[in-house]
């Protein structure tokens, strides 16, 4: 048997520990969305948290918006997604298997490092490997519908957001007014959006339901391509000090056939995710939208989607710039990223492979571990009220259960940075031992020192 | 005119400063969902992280989880939702408008302290006031549908969840492996939920697309009750401790005939909103679900949907504590509550009315707001350096347009706790003036001391 890939281990590791579960699992399961367990909604919660800090919070230039995920049909008109956002859908005569027409001629090229000469008709069929026989591409949209109200008809049809963008947009001039902000300035949003993709795949990476963490930066025309510039640097930077190693990251800058219907310009952040076919996969991606969306609104409208300059007299339509953050993506990224295996001392002397979670402590599901070395009763109060003690704070577990050793292990199978141990001496000394998870070192520190201890070394989580 | 009620006054401070827009309102706009601006994102936002400090990450006995939205038909069959989950809707013959009978029924009732004698014929038309003529009620789904994949057919028909709890019912098993968890425990969601309501309206208190704080919390049979009365002391003190007047509270325990289908007993806790007709509505509820859902979805997954305890070496299907939030209309008593109008002292010696948001430190959007006395330069790099680093821990306003006291009063409308005003003494003695929200006592505090001076204020915010 082959040995696992990490990416499989990976995965491996958050069905088992919780941090992701298949939707609808004892119904068969779905592969349109995820379900995210106790650690993966902490995970995930970090990851946002850090996100909201570092670029809405965090930046006088910045305000959040969080609107509705259902929006009228006439909005999804405007925006120009009713009548592109499609993808070219074909199906293979010999399994009936429905693939992307696009995906199948990418992985062509990527294997014989040219596009096929005859288009799909020189494909082969992907899982039986025979000679392609394909149906006519159809444009399939992506949009999800549903119905509000009594009746199931044309009045009553909605659809469910495919981006967060949109509801910032038509939310730019309640936005101005209320918040008093000017040009140059952006809106952050982080929620669910909704795509019906013809093949969710890849784990938590192409799901037909899942989360975006976007800004719309608005701006003077002439200023945004210097905006695209230090947006692309900002957002780059951002992996980088939550840990990403950047030998795992590249930019693309997207040529102009590929991009979406509303792109200038376009350079996505790819994660050597270590696919099978394709390694790499798209993490965000920055856009000049240009004044697309606001132009488009200001049509559909009726409304002037435009900026008053009271200072300069000046009317204009703002250029928007678009960071564009696939929440789910980032962690899956985070996770691969931190999974490392290096060995440990056993109690023989000797060493045992461990698996552990390099993530970094701002972001790591569980900040600490409180472990009585017995399950006897004198350390149980101790370690008990400790444990609740730094709750007030943070995420903590408690673990009293097996070897410590094996206690150890599980801890940093998950990314805890520390295992507090609680023993005998703790009872004399009121001190326990800090054990940091990626040099294994080990510290005695008072108890009422527990607290600032963790602080220092947390950075602000 | 007749002068507007408190609620009204709160709805409009809502939309004139970005707590909430309407949804979609550049297209005509829709009540089936609102959108949260700026202020009212940082609110909910501060709502959800108390709640979750509080009944996830601060107790032991629970665990968190984040659940796909939509979910196959198969889920919502079992739960009994597409059988039972339906509103009697009628409509009027003169307006042809729609309504809910049992909320007609309800409304005569407390108009005249009596069910009326004859059923919906004795109710007359709310609009036109002409004698009730009404089509004969039907059972109307409150689940929105939606279809995945290529085409529109049963085999894609999934709705979207009407709760947050099947959610976590499907994963009860998938929870108990990965967090080793054993009841008495509880597993705790924030999400978006939808229900296509008949009627939405009163503002963000009746809406299709919502939010929901929701807790399953697992127990023997025999301790259910214990725990029942427990959560709802617990859920009553939450609200209290974050500044809800408990005389504006009330607990409502439901009878039988008004239950839930999977109810055992529920107690509601509604809040004195101020709508027209009544006055108060729904906030929470806790309710007994019983083993009703595990039950169900054994039967409808064949999965065994138990708990085995290893030391008693039994296995029983639990009970559920069900303790549901409204995200939103928690938010919308929140505001509701704080609201205020008292009088501030003005330049020329007397005072003018002042409308002040009294919102706890750690629910308040903007945490402190820095106000340079003049937009001379000599200040602004003071003012602009304290607001830039107070930012790296709070949400944090800047403001120098206008007179101070203009300033101040925007300030106090939104409920911002403290105001720093940076002045031509700061440049002398290194020290600004700190007013408080409430009493609008003002102290002077070293820039130095500044971040302390907040912190130890702030409650933990």
């Amino acid at each position: 048997m082959a040995p696992q890939s990490k990416l499989d281990q990976v995965i491996s590791l958050a069905k088992r520990r919780g941090f992701v579960f298949q939707a609808g699992e004892i119904y068969g399961g779905s592969r349109s969305a995820w379900d995210y367990g106790p650690l993966g909604t902490e995970l995930k919660e970090n990851i946002k948290r850090e996100w909201w800090q570092t670029f809405v919070r965090g930046r006088e230039d910045m305000v959040g918006l969080d609107s509705s995920i259902i929006l009228p049909k006439a909005v999804w008109e405007a925006s120009g997604h009713v009548a592109t956002f499609t993808d070219p859908l074909v199906e293979s005569l010999h399994t009936h298997k429905r693939y992307r027409a696009d995906h199948l001629l990418e992985a062509y090229e990527r294997k014989h490092g040219r596009p096929p000469e005859n288009g799909l008709a020189d494909v082969r069929d992907p899982e039986t490997g025979q000679e392609g026989k394909w149906t006519e591409p159809q444009q399939f949209s992506g949009l999800l519908k549903t119905f509000l109200g009594p009746v199931d008809n044309e009045e009553g049809l909605h659809f469910m957001r495919p981006e967060t963008a949109q509801g910032i947009f038509v939310n730019f001039l309640n936005v101005v007014q209320a918040s008093r902000k000017k040009p140059p300035f952006g809106i952050g949003q982080i929620g669910k959006a909704f795509r019906n993709e013809i093949t969710p795949g890849n784990f938590i990476f192409r799901t037909r339901e899942f989360e975006q963490m976007e800004i719309e930066f608005f701006t003077a025309p002439e200023d945004a391509h210097r905006f695209f510039t230090e947006w692309v640097e900002d957002c780059w930077n951002w992996f980088v000090d939550l840990g990403l190693n950047p030998e795992n990251m590249r930019r693309f800058d997207v040529p102009e056939d590929e991009r979406a219907h509303y792109s200038a310009g376009t350079i996505d952040f790819e994660y050597k995710f270590g696919f099978t076919g394709n390694e790499w996969g798209e993490l965000m991606g920055v856009a000049n939208r240009t004044d697309f969306d606001l132009s488009s609104h200001t049509k559909g409208s009726g409304t002037k989607m435009q900026y008053f300059d009271q200072a300069s007299g000046e009317r204009y339509t703002p250029y928007v710039i678009e960071p564009s953050f696939g929440l789910t993506r980032s962690m899956m990224a985070f996770l691969v990223d931190a999974y490392t295996e290096d060995e440990a001392p056993n109690t023989k002397g000797g060493v045992d492979k461990r698996t552990v979670l390099k993530l970094d402590p701002r972001l790591a599901p569980v900040k600490a571990a409180v472990l009585p070395l017995s399950k006897k009763d004198d350390l149980a109060p101790t370690a008990k009220s400790l444990a609740a003690d730094l709750r007030k704070r943070w995420n903590i577990d408690f673990d009293d259960a097996g070897a410590i050793g094996r206690r150890y292990r599980r801890q940093d199978e998950i990314g805890t940075p520390f295992c507090i141990t609680v023993d005998f001496d703790t009872l004399e000394d009121q001190a326990v031992t800090i054990r940091e998870r990626d040099t294994m070192s080990q510290e005695r520190v008072p108890l009422e020192n527990v607290q600032s201890y963790l602080a220092a070394r947390l950075l602000g989580a």
